[in-house]
């Protein structure tokens, strides 16, 4: 096992990405350097950009990819753009810039088959020995769990959504 | 319901406390103001207090309660710390200062009766309109959980230690 992680956060739950979150701020009290690269556009809030502003001297922060659901009616052109993210990754993980990479939503990708799951884990398995790589994404594959050093799933017992309730400013889900 | 929610991130995996921070962080990026409260000393680490030392004008954090297992020879001063807590973190919610409260690890004092559950929850249920309480820890009981507004149960799939790894520096779990 290497000395950096590969860590998959993933389930049904909210806490995914904000637990990434947190992992971001905890290594970065440390002084290490983070970058969090984001699969979906539009899955970080204003609350949590506006954060990361704080943090400029060590987080770096890409927002790659798509929409929410990644499902348009042009799969050539979805592909494309998941395949430009995906070399993006590759490159910051290989780059030696940062002790933390976060690949928010990155199960996304292979669970639409945008780019193959051995190839992703392959990858991953083979990054540079110091580096943590958090994975986060509903329905992580079962190759990236057997794979992951540490896996959570985030389960949601209860949501506020399900009584009907609008998420509250600066406390979204 | 009211406007603020009552949150409860429990489960025996990791992120609870690492969720409850990336909560604050996003809070904070929209200025509100949060105070974290922590019933179990020493479970908050370096990464995550460095950090939270540059929202200083946001953050208020407080340390209390007793080391880790809170199971002492002396039950009684036990109890009197636990109750202090307590009634430490009942003047916080009441005090108006804060738009999110969070009580990490609160769910012990419950756990190891401490204070009784009707009364934390009675006390949660009847707090502020707008304040939004993040409780932590494992084992939450079902009195809280029915309560509460939005439960996250995180799940350990897979855990280093399982595997005999000492955590890193800068991404403890």
């Amino acid at each position: 096992m290497k000395k950096g992680l590969l860590i998959v956060l993933t389930g049904n739950g909210k806490g995914k990405t904000t637990s990434a979150l947190g992992m971001a701020f905890r290594a970065m009290g440390h002084g290490l350097k983070v970058c969090i690269i984001q699969f979906i556009k539009g899955s970080w809030k204003y609350g949590e950009l506006e954060s990361a502003k704080r943090f400029s001297d060590l987080l770096d922060f890409y927002v790659l990819g798509k929409g929410f659901t990644w499902q348009s009616e042009n799969l050539e052109e979805d592909i494309k753009i998941a395949r430009e993210a995906w070399d993006f990754a590759k490159e910051t993980i290989n780059s030696n810039k940062y002790e933390m990479v976060i690949l928010d939503e990155l199960t996304y990708l292979i669970k639409y088959k945008m780019v193959s799951e051995e190839e992703i884990v392959n990858f991953l398995l083979n990054r540079p020995e110091n580096l943590t790589v958090v994975v986060t994404g509903r329905d992580a594959s079962k190759l990236l769990i057997d794979s992951a050093d540490l896996v959570t799933e985030m389960v949601s017992i209860k949501h506020p959504y399900d009584v009907g309730v609008k998420a509250q400013k600066g406390i979204e889900f």
